[in-house]
């Protein structure tokens, strides 16, 4: 059997406000394409959506930026309030020169600006944020949308971060449901006889990755779905559970 | 339209050796499986048949470890003789502590041990190395591909890399030929009238990624096809120029 592995994206998804339904803006737009979930299928949800529909958006009219912010926005050109709901969001800043600001969120996730990013949202002035939980958010939409099929399904809530090294940036898992993020393959034996020792693959991030090639940035695409990887079932795992411990990361 | 990418695993490539024409054996196991090329596909292929191919193989039997090789692996519990290939790999120890080696190989790339690797290569006590010119290894498949196709594609050689603050690893291109490694969307403006002003997607890493959900690790599925993603042809581009120059990666 030939292994592979497809991407689809779901078009048609309306503007998403807060309190929307996604679940069912997901499924109708699905439907409406002629797309039809199948049992397996792991729904990737690219982080904005649901920041919308769960309200983490902030109308930058309503903030009052603090020094600290004032004098990084005077320095480097930038809004100040834009810089003030960046601090707000952070629980640790990692760099902070050159008028880029990396942040540690308050989730953990280390990346440009905690997250907190101005496109793709209707109207002038408004920033959305990381959704507060997004374990949860992935958990409550992989809730309802199995309520309605029938059957299994993994959800995978995404982002694009930058990373160290490399240039650009790749979309990574920040929230997960239903699916193990790791493939672990310490203990397994290569087809050569070869004990792996060390290998585990970031399956979640992988698939997060794959579906940014649908999404991308500007074609309002905002959902996707990744068929026939055979993903290791887990109701416990969590995105939170892919960050490595600070005092065992020796890549940093 | 849906917008689709397939990822399509090519099977029954035989073990590959020294001097194989690694272009002819992927194409005639993909017409072996039915799975015939089109033009636009990328062709993405992980980094140990290249190794293979190329000779890109050192027999530890071969092997004197140097005086730090000898004190780290009677430490830490490992070869010698491999910390010494290691080390010979690298041009800068990045980190080098709690048996963990991560090198900036001689190509640029900071990853675990340098690339080198003892899993999946036949017989004991040999370890492969990443290919000298993963970019020319990548234009030179290429080339011969496109000969006897007719038609273009673009090739990308992968490898799975650990990254800082997150779990597992993701695979990326460490080798490209055709194919714009970044989408730029500086510039664009969002479907809601906002000028982009630092996105830019790491496409070929997303494509590697993409590919590992199909190639893993132990499944003797070394290539895969990455079809329906609409790549900026680039005739010029280098995985090399992913890399983030130090001075300006401000992740680290």
């Amino acid at each position: 059997m030939v292994p592979q592995v497809q991407i689809i994206g779901i078009t048609g998804i309306p503007e998403v406000t807060e309190g929307d339904d996604l679940a069912a803006l997901i499924l109708s737009a699905a439907q409406a394409q002629g797309t039809t979930l199948e049992a397996g299928d792991v729904l990737v949800v690219t982080q904005k959506v649901v920041s919308k529909a769960e309200g983490a958006v902030v109308d930058l009219k309503d903030v009052t930026p603090s020094p600290l912010a004032l004098e990084f926005a005077r320095e480097h050109n930038k809004d100040p309030r834009h810089v003030e709901v960046v601090l707000r969001e952070s629980r640790r800043i990692v760099r902070m020169e050159r008028g880029v600001l990396i942040a540690e969120s308050k989730h953990g996730f280390i990346c440009a600006n905690a997250g907190v990013d101005a496109s793709n949202i209707p109207g002038e002035e408004r920033v959305s944020l990381l959704p507060r939980d997004p374990d949860g958010s992935a958990r409550r939409l992989r809730e309802v949308i199995m309520a309605r099929l029938g059957f299994p399904v993994a959800v995978i809530i995404s982002d694009s971060f930058g990373r160290p090294w490399r240039l650009g940036s790749t979309d990574v898992a920040i929230g997960i449901a239903g699916i193990s993020p790791l493939k672990d393959y310490r203990g397994v034996t290569d087809p050569y006889g070869y004990l792996l020792r060390t290998s585990t693959a970031a399956v979640a991030d992988e698939i997060a990755s794959a579906a940014e090639l649908v999404t991308g940035k500007v074609d309002l695409v905002p959902v996707s779905i990744a068929r026939g990887f055979p993903y290791l079932p887990d109701e416990e795992a969590t995105a939170k559970g892919l960050l490595r411990e600070a005092s065992l990361d020796m890549f940093r």
